[in-house]
């Protein structure tokens, strides 16, 4: 890779999502050379990615192209790649566009969707945790809607129509609540011909609640929010297979749907090299100490999703979301810079801002250390934090505006098939 | 197909085009049954597909869904379908989604990139006549830049960095003028290791000035303008061949180039069944009457790009533009209820509002049948005619803050490779 070799240390961030950006910004104007690798040229919001899915958001609106956010920086290198192994002895990385050395490394590449090593889920079950996904979503979603007029079969129908989430924490519920707001502002304007009452929309939860992670006031006013809704929701129900029609179930609960989304789980993105057996935490997550570094490699750091430090507050890590990840990335900032100044490393300390998840128009749940509150003003809070963090003054100018559009008119309109997913239906022809 | 068969005519319109759409609001309350087929569950705003190319803007805000244009209106009927072959003997048609009977055929089908009949151009270069082929081209772009930087070569990473636009038209000349203010406005901050000074813009024409269709002061100043914003033009120069490394013309000048975009001719898309040889005016297109009927099938129309009204004031037909179409469509709509009712019908006048070409920023040429006039007055009127011939609120808005935003901040945020192009470099390494 033709990186020029500067006489200050080499930094290589891996990713460039809320930990490895909130880590570069931490490094401007300090004596070091950073790189930057990722295998988009954007950074993904993904707490919106959701809204994507069901036309409430174009992508281009939640995604920010990574060069903008480092171009005031000086001795930063951004490079479009994959990285395919770490040698952690020759202190250097193989990746999709040649090989390069580092002095310190930081893994920040996040999480993926965990099938829990189900292939058959995995291959016809729907991820959303990348815009590509979301946008495939998108496109089934409206494609099974035009396919369902096709028919006169109502068992047919009835699938093509019938929706399951698999998972009750965040993202299911938010995109639960989404569809279910879909089905009674949009469908019947757009689907006159076609009974979209019948339509179904099952969230499944394999635990005995929803939001799990959650307070107890939150999970029970989210269920209550998502059944007024009209959302179906199976808890104690653990899904078993899905062959791409039939969904089944630990119990005799099955579901016949076209389109199954698997929110269920996430693991660590780990890399080649240093996923040795003893590295490796619950969830695939790299084990790190409390200054975020690998123990048996000093020079290499891990933060956000993919990281998991284990101590007696977090015997399972942080949770793998923003809030730990931008912390992490910033304290691992103020860390590097005191490690080249040769001075005492400051563990990392979260300060838990809380969690919250959005079922639809004036309805959220809120968790903060102090207050648990639910409904409009959570609902606000929740609009107001997500567009706070969204990157970029353009991108929040243009999702407030799609927002203030979808409340008035009860509408999404990015409801647009720019990609066929190019789902085979046969199989739902008897 | 299962569209219920009522007691009225069957007007059956193929695209949703501004031709499709403009006559099907014409024929809103009256009892007709209007069925309306496209391949895309949204219409197209076509004319500022370069600025998708670019990055100025998301696809999804100069895109409709269709249904939502219909949503009011009764015996309105949607689907998505590629329409294969017209069969005017048993009025039907047949589609990727079955059959259809018809009383009243329009062709709307719009127009697509003519290749004259080169196939090695045609697999090689690029079209930017929908939202994925511009999504592609601003892919490949992008792609090309971060390629850019993997090479020590300077012959090729000049090659990566030469764009040929091939077509001094409406689209050769804004497409050019786009990619010649990136260059000046965001290149240099996103890839400071990269002289991108070097980057060439190239806009290719056959004939002898560019904006053949426009008055010769527009012509004029467009070049003007181009010139000024560095993009280098090439008049009386016929492209041959591109291989996808190399551009021939008839004269001994070569162009290296990774990215061709071709836009130097469209043809109308017809249908097989009515392409019969005495059918076919020049450039693909279905000679019509006054009346937009094809003379031999009276119950089939053409509009817009497709049709040709060949009559002593226009010989070669209307241009193939968006108010032509919008104006047929009209046109149509009201002489289908004259029809109906057993009127005479009445032939179609075309209102010349004028054309326009903008260039960048306080830079464009307008020409309207009293006034010719070039710079900043036009640039604003011509964002003005855009903005309104938009379909929807919210695409206004967005389109309206996305151009604000690049003006104040000489940017293109949209600048994300969602979906890689995936091009072959290997060419282009000795």
């Amino acid at each position: 890779m033709n990186i020029p070799k500067l006489s200050c240390p080499r930094i290589v961030i891996i990713g460039g999502g809320f930990g490895g950006l909130s880590l570069a910004q931490k490094l401007s104007k300090k004596d070091v050379q950073v790189v930057l690798l990722d295998k988009n040229n954007y950074h993904t919001f993904q707490p919106l990615l959701y809204q994507v899915s069901t036309g409430g958001l174009e992508p281009d609106s939640i995604a920010y192209p990574i060069r903008k956010v480092l171009k005031d920086y000086s001795n930063f290198y951004f490079r479009l790649a994959e990285v395919q192994e770490i040698l952690p002895k020759e202190k250097s990385i193989i990746t999709t566009i040649g090989n390069l050395t580092y002095d310190y490394l930081v893994i920040a590449t996040g999480s993926e969707t965990n099938f829990f090593g189900n292939k058959e889920i995995e291959k016809n079950a729907m991820a959303m945790k990348s815009i590509p996904q979301s946008l495939n979503l998108r496109s089934l979603i409206l494609e099974n809607f035009e396919q369902a007029l096709l028919t006169d079969e109502m068992h047919e129908r009835d699938a093509l129509m019938n929706f399951v989430i698999v998972g009750g924490g965040p993202t299911g519920v938010e995109l639960a609540g989404a569809l279910a707001e879909i089905k009674k502002g949009v469908l019947p304007k757009d689907y006159p011909d076609l009974d979209t009452r019948r339509a179904q929309i099952n969230l499944v939860q394999s635990g005995n609640c929803i939001l799990p992670g959650m307070s107890k006031k939150a999970s029970e006013k989210a269920e209550e929010f998502l059944e007024k809704l009209g959302v179906e929701i199976w808890t104690n129900t653990r899904v078993t297979s899905y062959d791409g029609k039939t969904v089944t179930t630990k119990t005799d609960l099955i579901f016949n749907s076209a389109t199954v989304v698997w929110a269920a789980g996430v693991m660590g993105s780990t890399i080649k090299g240093i996923d040795a057996e003893e590295l490796l935490a619950r969830g695939n997550r790299i084990r790190v100490n409390g200054f975020n570094q690998i123990p048996s490699y000093p020079e290499i750091f891990a933060i956000g999703d993919v990281a998991c430090i284990e101590n007696k507050d977090t015997p399972r890590g942080h949770p793998m979301m923003a809030q730990p990840a931008i912390q992490q990335g910033k304290n691992l900032g103020e860390n590097l810079v005191r490690l080249l100044d040769g001075e005492d490393l400051k563990p990392f300390a979260y300060k838990d801002k809380g969690s919250m998840a959005t079922i639809g128009r004036n309805k959220a749940v809120a968790d903060t250390k102090n207050f648990k509150f639910q409904g409009i003003f959570a609902w606000f809070v929740w609009m107001f934090v997500h567009l706070f963090f969204l990157i970029g003054f353009r991108n929040r100018a243009i999702v407030f505006i799609n927002w203030v559009y979808n409340y008035i008119r009860f509408d999404r309109e990015a409801r647009l098939i720019i990609r066929p997913y190019n789902r085979d239906y046969s199989q739902f022809k008897d």
